[in-house]
């Protein structure tokens, strides 16, 4: 047995701590908690991100991880990160600056179709991986990324895409419209529920809103400023790209009406027959 | 650095993609997926369990998880367990036959107090973990265990607490008056929102249902039936001790409410002003 193979339960300990409360006081630093979360409907499509990172419960601070890359009227990407801060902004920036390859310098704003801007963001993923990843893991870190990847190309399909650690990636469809990153759990239920393809886009952008909504109140690492973007199909410019700032008031009164349905709903659900009569 | 500092990503990834599907092969076999959800109120005490285990998604079963322990009109404890089935029927079968000890055998029902009990189930844990934890951490496996005990010794206080894998305790309060174990994220938000300690009994039994419903609805991990047990303060024998079979009326009923509530809420906000001007 392979000194890890004994010590594997630490190691599972040690990650199951990372999990719950990520702690990270290790390389890189700042972990994006995040939860961000993005719709593909038949309307076009919305994104949502938080803006919080941390480097302990000690440590929180205020980064954008929506990021909306362009050609005007041509190529709208938008892309969306969670996990190691340093790494995710690497991937940014080499998104960003182009990748050096056979055929010179290749950029995203330059991939000819949705499918093909997602493969080059994996190869970038790969890329940052090779370099700063394996480093960062080789000094006990854990490296957790993922990423939602959306946008049109002119003339082409609107498309969604969760982008996984290792440069592969799955696609948001009209079964399964809403894909969501980060902290997902607290706020499945109502997308669960609520959303389908036919979705109005603002409706879409609503359940969004509400699903974020969910999420910030169970989990303290999920916080405003929010920002999202909103791309209606064929459009080929950015509706919204917008954030919203604490105490704006639509949201400040969309958490409230939410609150009140959500509290007049299980009143409103008779009380269980198990008990007494009473 | 050690062989294991070099190959911890590959421990979190297996950690991981363990806490993703639990999928497990190894030792113990079978895994209680579970969500279990303790409430204390100032009326009583509401322990709710599914009873779904997986040894892999194409490995189903049913198991009990809430057990328990009585003696007549003065000692009623109930324990609700989350993690590898083999451990916790290892912990239930101890606690029923009891410990051997410097004062003898030792058992959970003879035990003059709620915390003295705590402290009983905690060391019975350690025990099971001395013999068999070790060993099924040893093939590799993970062992991830925990524990809801609540109940209540005649002229004492009703207490709940949550017993960790260490066979240590924290006790539920009336600031925080719910207690989860298992996949506890989904059911999260409803109980934030509407449990506090004032609660009525039978309206924190809903609520507990709703959150349930919440989980079952995003984790096929987590099934029917459900058992709960009710305990009134100071009344000394189960108000209920009770099971949910699938298509009973009021439970069924209660998940189309909550739904169509969901759906009713939502829809009763107002749409994002953001958009463009229709």
């Amino acid at each position: 047995m392979s000194p890890c193979m004994s010590r594997r339960g630490e190691c599972w300990l040690k990650a199951e701590r990372h999990n719950r409360y990520r702690l990270i006081e290790f390389g890189g630093g700042r972990e994006e908690m995040t939860y961000c979360v993005g719709i593909v409907l038949q309307d076009g499509l919305v994104m949502l991100a938080d803006t919080r990172t941390s480097a302990g419960l000690d440590d929180i601070a205020t980064f954008r991880k929506l990021h909306v890359f362009e050609q005007p009227g041509e190529r709208l990407f938008a892309l969306a990160t969670a996990g190691n801060l340093a790494f995710t902004q690497s991937v940014v920036g080499v998104l960003r600056e182009g990748l050096e390859g056979e055929n010179g310098l290749e950029k995203l704003v330059d991939q000819p179709t949705m499918f093909r801007a997602a493969q080059f963001v994996g190869r970038v993923i790969r890329h940052v991986y090779s370099t700063d990843g394996i480093a960062l893991e080789q000094t006990g870190a854990s490296l957790d990324v993922s990423m939602l990847f959306g946008g049109q190309v002119k003339g082409r399909q609107l498309r969604l895409y969760m982008m996984y650690k290792a440069g592969n990636f799955i696609e948001a469809t009209s079964d399964t419209p809403f894909l969501q990153i980060g902290e997902h759990k607290y706020g499945k239920p109502i997308l669960d529920r609520a959303v389908t393809f036919k979705t109005e886009l603002y409706e879409g952008l609503k359940l969004a809103l509400i699903s974020m909504d969910s999420t910030m109140r169970s989990n303290l690492g999920v916080g405003m400023p929010l920002d999202f973007v909103v791309l209606r199909r064929d459009g080929m410019e950015w509706e919204q790209n917008t954030r919203i700032e604490p105490g704006e008031p639509y949201f400040h009164d969309l958490r409230e009406r939410w609150s009140a349905a959500l509290r007049r709903a299980h009143i409103d659900i008779p009380r269980p027959p198990y008990g007494p009569k009473s």
